[in-house]
């Protein structure tokens, strides 16, 4: 099932789904400096021409497995006919540094996306770049992708693709989230990533921060929230209402539901992914 | 988030998804004296009313999550307003005894859905008694469920599901089966199963094989079946040809299709887990 599909790019693994495929791959990133997987499911629509791509970014502890075995995307994307990209949380491998404790919630599967200055992260945790160009730029010239993207994702995952639109306008055509870190200078997991990622001047914190960004005055894009209230994380980590007070303060138009009796699992996603990817499509120019 | 429901059943989590429950409990088993852990969906109509439901039996080194969080299934069910009733694969806890060298085909994880017969598995390990009897018994005293049954599995779980079904005419209103051994009584998994739990007189093993329960003359049930091309475990395993062949001998009427190009992993049964799922609906009188 090992294919070398050019110098850079190693397919792992190929499974039909849907009448797509489901692929999982693996290459050397020059801006993480280690080798990566990442998974993608490529609609059947794929085969006939280049179809545009939703990037998945995953939350704490996920590689780019847990969304595409526990969500149930690929259905409603195999039939608009959208590509899902499905990168890791961090970097891995050998001479890649972990959080000394083994934390869940800083190094290994904790990138937040952003690009590290401190050490010994900086050389290795630039998942920002990784996910703004590196990966986009592999995949569109490996792989029968437009340059149409949309980007979504879970809690940690959420903040990355909020945050990555925000600060790159046109960059991606459309964003959503669940369960979202919207503040993350303003609760402890991204006070924790960024102190450790970016040190303590708490002003090149800001860059990475959804609610800052939109504070701002960052270019408005199609955005949709979900936040379910049986979220354990709400009150403390992922504080949906400052996202909400700083859209009205910045009349910043967001669609953002608060889904009564959701927790902050994959059940979540799940219910609700095929509303994301139907917004996404509308944006993508499918359907 | 612990409950007990009543002295025998506790609820260990709950989570909503698709507007219904994903629930997982607890009980004592007599039938297989030890402790087991199931899961349960209720869709949302359970709120108002009894619900029929579907049980699925899960294949080699599965639990109760497998199916809950790879399937999809929940989706259509809330849908249709049918109850998910997922088992483990076998009993489970101290005392219950293991393949001694850890084999992932024959003890925990490895039921096979029989009685044994044989020391040290007869005392623990009578799966067959637990589904058929025992689970249902409880969770229709306990929850909203009607007594309409149907039963459907993954592999072992498949050959499970159309065995049970195929010796107990009326108890299910309809079987399916994703990839099922269809004739373990001739393949390599279910020789090594039948043989430990069952003992070596090979007459005994017949009446846990679907193939010879078809051709002994099994009660006809609507039954439906998926088998994936590109199946590793096709040829020696499973051997879906046999089924075909014994069903058109007895003039057995049943839906078995081979789907090109399609694994033995979850990436299968979430592509067609809606085309049973709805099958399953028609026989229990929804929709």
């Amino acid at each position: 099932m090992t294919d070398r599909l050019d110098e850079s790019l190693e397919l792992l693994s190929s499974v039909v789904c849907f009448g797509g495929q489901q692929n999982q791959y693996q290459h050397r990133s020059a801006v993480l400096d280690c080798t990566m997987q990442f998974s993608v499911f490529l609609p059947p629509q794929a085969e006939q021409h280049p179809v545009p791509a939703l990037y998945w970014l995953s939350g704490l502890t996920c590689t780019d497995q847990n969304f595409a075995t526990k969500a149930g995307a690929q259905r409603v994307a195999a039939e608009l006919g959208m590509a899902l990209i499905m990168p890791d949380t961090s970097p891995r491998g050998e001479g890649v540094p972990d959080d000394e404790a083994g934390a869940y919630d800083f190094g290994l599967g904790a990138g937040f996306y952003v690009n590290a200055t401190e050490v010994p992260w900086a050389t290795h945790y630039r998942m920002y770049d990784y996910i703004l160009t590196e990966l986009p730029e592999l995949l569109e010239s490996a792989m029968p992708l437009t340059e149409l993207r949309a980007i979504s994702g879970h809690s940690m995952g959420g903040h990355g693709a909020l945050m990555l639109a925000l600060r790159n306008a046109g960059r991606f055509v459309s964003a959503s989230a669940f369960s979202p870190i919207v503040n993350p200078c303003e609760c402890p997991w991204g006070q924790k990533a960024f102190s450790g990622y970016l040190g303590s001047d708490e002003t090149s914190w800001k860059a990475y921060d959804s609610v800052e960004l939109i504070r701002s005055g960052a270019t408005p894009l199609p955005l949709l929230v979900d936040q379910g209230t049986a979220d354990n994380f709400l009150d403390e980590q992922l504080k949906t209402d400052r996202l909400i007070t700083a859209c009205e303060v910045m009349n910043f138009s967001a669609e953002i539901r608060y889904q009564p009796g959701y927790d902050h699992s994959y059940y979540f996603i799940a219910s609700f992914i095929e509303s994301h990817l139907r917004f996404h499509a509308k944006h993508l120019g499918l359907r």
